[in-house]
């Protein structure tokens, strides 16, 4: 049967069960880490078996008043939030929902600002609602190749500017656990009266250990929207988005929560949300404790590299120093002989450790509570190797193998992302397109972060940038013409609203 | 563990482990009917285990050039599509997807032509991309109290009335099973040089035998959308979306798809979408001879019911006759002396069968191949037995105990839905609606066909027959006001573009 699975090319079941048996190790997401003898999964049974549908006693996710309400008030209370809900189309459709229910519809071209090194979903959120988006830049970090939080007061600096601004939406940690000034950024959105959206998404298990940074959810933001696959043991695809305070219209959220989400959503997804945060609740605290030390020993042994270079617990921008989720295992390269790729490719194709992404400077490995001492040790075995086998002299900032990255530029917007990514397109040539406006998001994926966004004029060094990672074979991704180097422009003539 | 659970709220997950365990036997989706020990459920692993991520080898949902890839081929060859995708946020996803890549944008209030028996999701789309939307009304069958099919005819009119419509979005089957004449309406359509969409969520299993109805992806329609979870044996929130001829872009179903659905998509319900798939195709045709023969078995025997009335395979509408899914097992209480809900509730109480839905005037039940004998003698000896305690006089239309229903009337259309959902609001009491214009939707759910939708004039009929629901204690949602008959709608002064 397998082989004429395999010529059909129905084989994606086969080769997820093939997998599930080989050593690759995952310092990726989920964050269950397929562990299936510890946490939720060591009693799950046959997904069919509690698979079932909005029957009597069963409750409506949509409409919830019975056990799937008395189960998100429950969350709710675990994480301090007024109402919790369970996402089941990720928190992409958190980020939807939360945007198109602050989204000031009264105007033609409302306003919202958000961090330029928003996931993709928080673009899509602002082109669904038509909007125009401003943008604060996050800092950066010469020395390690890696974008930083964002500055309160350049945040204070745009509301002031911009009277037309009526929500803010930053990222916070970013992918790889750099956290921003939440506090401080709330006290000044709250200040102008309006809303703060943080996509927390990579941040759901800080309420469980110190070692962690502060929820935003603590630090006053009103809307908080957590990815529990990604660092909780849940399902890829589940998700919570948070609600506290007077600043949010909750029926706007649950509106738009049922706009976004299948209405047959799926209980598997819904219990393991449930039992992903239940057992870090009441049943993870040994498993913590073991996880917190072996996580502080793996950093300890990573400073002894002499080339690779782990990110620590304090980050210093451009301007701001910022905090690190310690949990996130950053490797940067730069300086090296080798660059992010190729670190992530050695620790591959030598080691079977599986990382979640990589850039041209860094690579970045998700731990969570459910890793296991041994993959632990495997990761610290692996970088020590590789950073032994690597020639250097002394000088790590003078060897450089590659341009440095200088993203984020502070881009010219043109259009708004519906005006160009909707409108008459035309392709030119990659290297032609300076100047001309962009009609497309081009990002690597992961993280998903656009490098230009429909409506933003194309510059020398996002061309430049496009190349240089196709080139490296980076996964560059958004782009219609995928083999050839072409992009999508808008046709001159296209008209702004603004 | 068990009781601090309950007094913390957090039970879903054990009252579903629970519950698998009773003896309640669906009628309703999903298609497996939680059978593990036949089908895509038999050999089944550990869900966790492969719950992965888009990591080397597994390829991305969202830019499919691998593996997904390869299955969504091999399943767009087994349904005779130029392409197929797999959905992880049900039809709801695909129904976005599909209207906004057709939606005319050039305007600011371009026209959709659609079924007013749509689902829910199809208004949000139309709301999404702030749409006009026109209707066609479904015929009715005054004998069952049911809604029917399409006139082809008066799809005809309406497009030669209004060179606006760009699109034809309608549903069938219906909720119900009933099937309208497709390849005449997709003629009308290409006639007039636009896609049709079809909703055939409720079709996913038409070309696994000669039983069921046709396929509208045979019958010329442009996109058709189906839910595997509903007939097939897949998980609840899993669907596919076909794509077949040349009145479609591509490219901008691709880019929705991805607006709409998480960007982590989950593995374990790709998965469950290929095996089902797969079974259905490979592994279920002695399993579909026994499930034939004991489905058209268990018709003849409802056949012999005095008082109750199953639907046959052709349904008389208004004007034309319409074939029906006979899987779905429909039955009628017009002119007994209990209506749906109560049948309903006898059945669940009484037999422990659990339906799929009902209305004032009939309980639908879902049948798949996935059913048992022993499922089906259990339905069969439940309704026989509660047909057989009714009182009769032999004439059973003469015996009414309750108003008739006569959805669906013509609305007057006085806002879009944009407008409307979106403007300012005001509460009144719903009995002193009448002329105002509503700003929220109204409809039983299941199976979730709004009675109003916003932009609409409240009507006598709809403030009785919502009324007349929420007495009989059938599932009205949508009202932002729950516990009271109040109703929002549109603060006086709104205008509209049209």
């Amino acid at each position: 049967v397998e082989k004429s699975r395999t010529n059909s090319g129905a084989y994606l079941y086969e080769e997820l069960k093939k997998y599930s048996c080989k050593d690759f190790y995952p310092f990726h997401m989920p964050g269950h880490k397929r562990q299936l003898s510890v946490g939720p999964a060591s009693d799950f049974p046959n997904p069919y078996g509690i698979d079932i549908t909005e029957i009597e006693g069963f409750d409506n996710l949509h409409h919830a008043e019975g056990i799937i309400r008395k189960s998100m008030d429950w969350a709710a209370s675990v994480y301090g939030a007024d109402y919790t809900y369970y996402l089941v189309n990720g928190s992409s459709s958190g980020i939807l929902s939360a945007i198109s229910a602050v989204a000031d519809k009264a105007g033609t071209c409302g306003s919202i600002l958000m961090s330029r090194n928003c996931h993709k979903a928080v673009y899509h959120g602002v082109f669904l609602n038509r909007l125009k988006s401003r943008y604060v830049y996050p800092q950066f970090s010469e020395e390690y190749g890696i974008q930083c939080g964002l500055s309160p007061v350049k945040i204070e600096k745009m509301l002031k500017q911009f009277p037309d601004i009526s929500s803010v939406f930053v990222v916070s940690p970013t992918y790889d656990g750099i956290v921003s000034d939440i506090g401080s950024i709330s006290n000044i959105c709250h200040y102008y009266g309006i809303p703060l959206i943080v996509d927390e998404a990579h941040g759901a298990h800080f309420r469980y250990s110190n070692l962690f940074p502060v929820s935003a959810l603590e630090l006053g933001a009103d809307i908080v929207i957590q990815s529990v696959h990604k660092t909780l043991p849940c399902f890829t695809q589940s998700a919570i988005l948070h609600l506290k305070g007077p600043y949010v219209d909750r029926e706007r959220v649950e509106r738009f929560l049922q706009v976004y989400q299948s209405s047959s959503p799926s209980y598997v997804l819904m219990a393991g949300i449930e039992q992903g945060i239940w057992w870090m609740e009441e049943e993870s605290r040994e498993k913590m404790g073991e996880y917190s030390k072996e996580l502080l020993d793996l950093r300890q042994e990573l400073g002894a590299m002499r080339h690779l270079r782990l990110l620590g617990k304090e980050v210093v921008g451009t301007k701001d120093i910022f905090d690190l989720d310690i949990s996130k295992i950053i490797v940067s390269t730069k300086g090296t002989e080798i660059n992010g790729l190729q670190l992530y490719e050695r620790l591959r194709r030598e080691y079977h450790l599986e990382m979640e992404m990589c850039t041209e400077d860094y690579v970045t490995g998700i731990t969570t509570v459910m890793d296991t001492k041994e993959g632990l040790e495997r990761l610290e075995q692996g970088l020590l190797r590789i950073d032994s086998s690597l020639g250097g002299n002394g000088k790590r900032e003078e060897k450089r193998f590659y341009k440095e990255a200088d993203w984020p530029w502070e881009m010219e917007q043109a259009l708004t992302i519906y005006e160009a990514w909707e409108g008459e397109k035309e392709p030119v040539a990659l290297e032609e397109s300076e100047g001309r406006i962009g009609a497309e998001f081009i990002y690597l994926y992961p993280p998903g972060i656009p490098i230009i966004v429909p409506g933003e004029r194309v510059t020398k060094e996002v061309i430049d940038t496009v190349l240089r990672y196709k080139k490296m074979g980076l996964p560059v991704q958004g782009m219609k013409y995928k083999s050839n180097e072409i992009m999508e422009v808008v046709k001159d003539g296209q008209i702004s609203c603004n």
